[in-house]
């Protein structure tokens, strides 16, 4: 058995999974601060001790990916106060030192899942647009990182010509993030980004900008796919908006596959993280 | 004795190395049409033919860089009709079957050399801003790579609010190059780059278009070093200009080394990409 920690802003998703990757349990519990969470976390796989192999977790960030650093594992400066310079890795195998161990983001965490079910796919991008707005990217299996995990979702984006949103991103204003997010919608219609109509014009405006995530992408890491989840993604008609920005943009200048199979939904909608991490568990196996 | 071919849109560079990669003997060429250039750098190695062990080649683009295409080795489409789908490395291998050959982008052949002369850096982008802007990386010894090359120069970037200028990119119109690549800042200055004072104050507007690419790129690819060659780059304090726009922009989200170790410039200076080949040549060799 594999255990998941989806590790979010609101919420934690803690789950047991087999080796066809199947969810057996799950537990959601919210983000409140290590003190009160963490023990609710080992408290669920306790449990299942002596069958788990691995446990894999996709966590909420800034976090520590670097192998060899002294805080490796650690939720490092997030605005999250509770939470920051957490030594999340650590208590977790503190508490399970018989199991081995996979430590991602939550944004990695999904991309992973979204490739494990690729059969043939060898290099993904993987953005989620939601309360906030994060990428992440798997190539032969490993994750694509350098000095630290990328931040794909504060990339720069030009400002759309009707929008006069001034951003909400507390860090760069008007970054995608701060111009496109679930709150950056709200904010700037007076209502709920899912109680606005899939007709509203604002979605062109949005399409721009999602349209520009993903051709920066395209031009910094040439993947075969891009996969957009999270809830404001699930609006009727908007990822058909933006395979139509993402035309015009390109305008012939890369050769790409169909945008159809090129800029596409999910297809493991609200799972891809706990399934990533599922598959991130028992590739540490191999 | 190593081989190097800095194919650009203007000029050939082929070059013989030592072990050191030291530069032995130089020929430039005008890039005219493959009849005419590809003899004479084939003339020029045939003098060493027995003492080459490997020549690579650092060509201009786009060019098909997927070893198991039917096409790798060749320029593909190019706005240069003559070199549109040309066989670029079968040509060279047919006149020196003997020769190993190693195959990458111009910027990439300067991403390499510049990785090649930092001792202990494991993660570099390099972006040359002249004629046309162009980026390339090298991780932990192989180029950064998807499906193609990257194409870093055609980044999506923010108008500078005091920037008029339409852009002059064919393909994307106000993208990185269309903004800021030497014929652009001649286009909107009515003067060539190299005679814009260094105090005139379209630097600010230039570095900041520079600097998004930087963050761009430390977003998507967070590397351990950014490395700006190219001819425009060369204006006294731009750089100095391009670190503060970037501290502005990440507004301290991103914890980096000091920029003046961040963004740099060449070790190398103009012979990046040509001592790059010889490493890479060397490389093929181990």
């Amino acid at each position: 058995m594999y255990g998941a920690i989806e590790a979010g802003g609101t919420k934690f998703v803690c789950s047991i999974g087999n080796d066809k990757l199947e969810i057996i349990k799950q537990l959601t519990i919210p983000t409140v601060s290590p003190e009160e969470t963490m023990p609710q976390v080992v408290g669920f796989f306790k449990e299942f001790e002596k069958q788990l192999k691995a446990i894999a977790i996709g966590s909420f960030g800034p976090i520590d990916v670097t192998e060899d650093s002294e805080t490796y594992g650690y939720i490092t400066n997030t605005p999250k106060l509770k939470w920051r310079n957490y030594n999340f890795l650590g208590y977790l195998e503190n508490h399970f030192p018989n199991v081995k161990t996979a430590w991602t983001t939550d944004v990695n965490a999904s991309a992973y899942g979204e490739y494990s079910v690729r059969e043939g796919i060898n290099n993904l991008v993987y953005f989620t647009v939601g309360t906030g707005i994060g990428g992440g990217g798997v190539k032969n299996d490993e994750f694509i990182q350098g000095i630290t995990h990328p931040e794909m979702g504060h990339v720069s984006v030009k400002k759309h010509i009707d929008d006069h949103f001034e951003g909400i991103c507390p860090s760069h204003g008007e970054c995608l993030e701060g111009l496109a997010c679930g709150p950056a919608i709200e904010k700037r219609l007076g209502m709920s980004s899912k109680d606005v109509l899939a007709t509203d014009p604002y979605w062109d405006i949005q399409a721009y900008y999602i349209a520009q995530s993903a051709y920066n992408a395209t031009l910094f890491l040439s993947p075969e796919v891009i996969v957009y989840g999270g809830g404001v993604m699930k609006v009727e008609g908007l990822l058909d908006k933006v395979r139509d920005q993402f035309k015009k943009i390109n305008n012939d200048y890369i050769s790409l596959s169909p945008l159809e199979q090129y800029i596409v939904e999910p297809k493991l909608e609200d799972t891809s993280a706990t399934i990533g991490c599922f598959a991130m568990a028992q590739a540490l196996m191999k």
